[in-house]
């Protein structure tokens, strides 16, 4: 895709299962040992019941998204908003979708809104990304 | 910690080095196959020379040392703003400091300025963390 | 290989390099985020002077060489004790040796003395291994 | 914590769900491939019944807590003894505990006993660390 191919209101989404070993291996690499990601006993003991699934690595499918789809290859990410308005579980298949909100056409910057859905299409992150396009 | 012992300008931090190592992890956990983390070639030709590591991957640190140090256990992530202002580049070691900002005492509310710097002392992310603490 | 056939003397071997992605690994499976292990700015100022390999998880060589060669399939890993005489730095190439120092037939019980050398041939880590032994 | 807020009987302990892919991983990382691990038929005929977690891999979390909780950052791992007395499931939630028992002033060495718990309260493995703490 080309800068000038975009268009407010464009849409893009991926999708993912989020499991055990997925919170396993993002625990080593970002150092967040939090008991909610990795303990059944302290999850049920909590206001989640169960265990939850980290928020900032839900958020990387937005990430991912940006990068591979919507602007695509070329971007560079400057920034985003992140609200964790529902919990995560271990086994839900989570969809990022990004839409473009705003495009600012001398700097090349796009910001788009960018919100995590379950899959019964409840939101669980919602928030904005700013990117730098060029494509 | 007890939520009556969070003091405003209170600090803590994490810090860890990311390798290519934690760069292919994350993409297969989080999909974002950007080609400026994952392909050198690709990268050398890019505004950053070579591969850069995923900016959420980065900010995964923040919520480390919310979840482990300050506020610490009983933590919940309610929300993350962060600006990507420098790249991290494979190799670097990221501090990453959170100081309390704000103190909502009826709500059990903190808000927590996140910042990320590399060996060289230089802010690499800046934001603000919300999170609710039941300590 | 048969419990009969088991003496005293016998060895075997196994080894192995491990290197920032074992590290990175083993740190979200065990939670030990000791900086030692995951920051090279951290190490560095260490009387290391830079990152080590987790001890338990270079130990997991012992317990390799146990179940998959001596005495091999049928072990039931009963006690270990270890201790950590030297740092195993990213990179080194590990060889753990067990070596059959008592046979206790009675309750098919063995003992072996377990030494972990690095490339250099420095002994790293060293103790005994008690397995029972079903062959 | 600093060598000197040190005192026989202080406590700590952490706590983890152990599943298939925390086995399958350290399986990579050890490279023990013991049946009992890895296979669901060998170990429906073996005396546990069902697959069993590593023992060394449980004991990791032994190595969490000395190393992010007590003594902490500062320790340095120098010896472990472990008894594995009871096997640990697939599913299992372990809590490892670590008590201070001796404090040697004049080395700034420390002895703690070192116990991990299934989620019945049933010990799974008991021993002794000794560490040196720099803090």
């Amino acid at each position: 895709m080309k800068f000038e191919d975009l268009m407010v209101g464009q849409k893009a989404s991926i999708q993912k299962t989020f499991t055990a070993a997925d919170v396993t291996a993002f625990a080593g690499l970002s150092l967040d040992i939090n008991p909610l990601h990795v303990s059944d006993e302290y999850a049920k003991n909590s206001i989640f019941g169960k265990r939850i699934v980290h928020g900032i690595l839900t958020s990387g499918l937005i990430s991912a998204v940006l990068a591979n789809k919507l602007p695509g290859p070329g971007t560079i990410y400057l920034g985003q908003e992140l609200r964790f308005v529902a919990p995560v579980y271990l086994g839900d298949d989570i969809k990022a979708e990004v839409e473009v909100a705003e495009i600012m056409e001398e700097k090349k910057i796009v910001k788009l809104n960018t919100t995590c859905y379950n899959q019964d299409g409840k939101t669980v992150i919602f928030g904005m990304a700013t990117v730098k396009f060029n494509g």
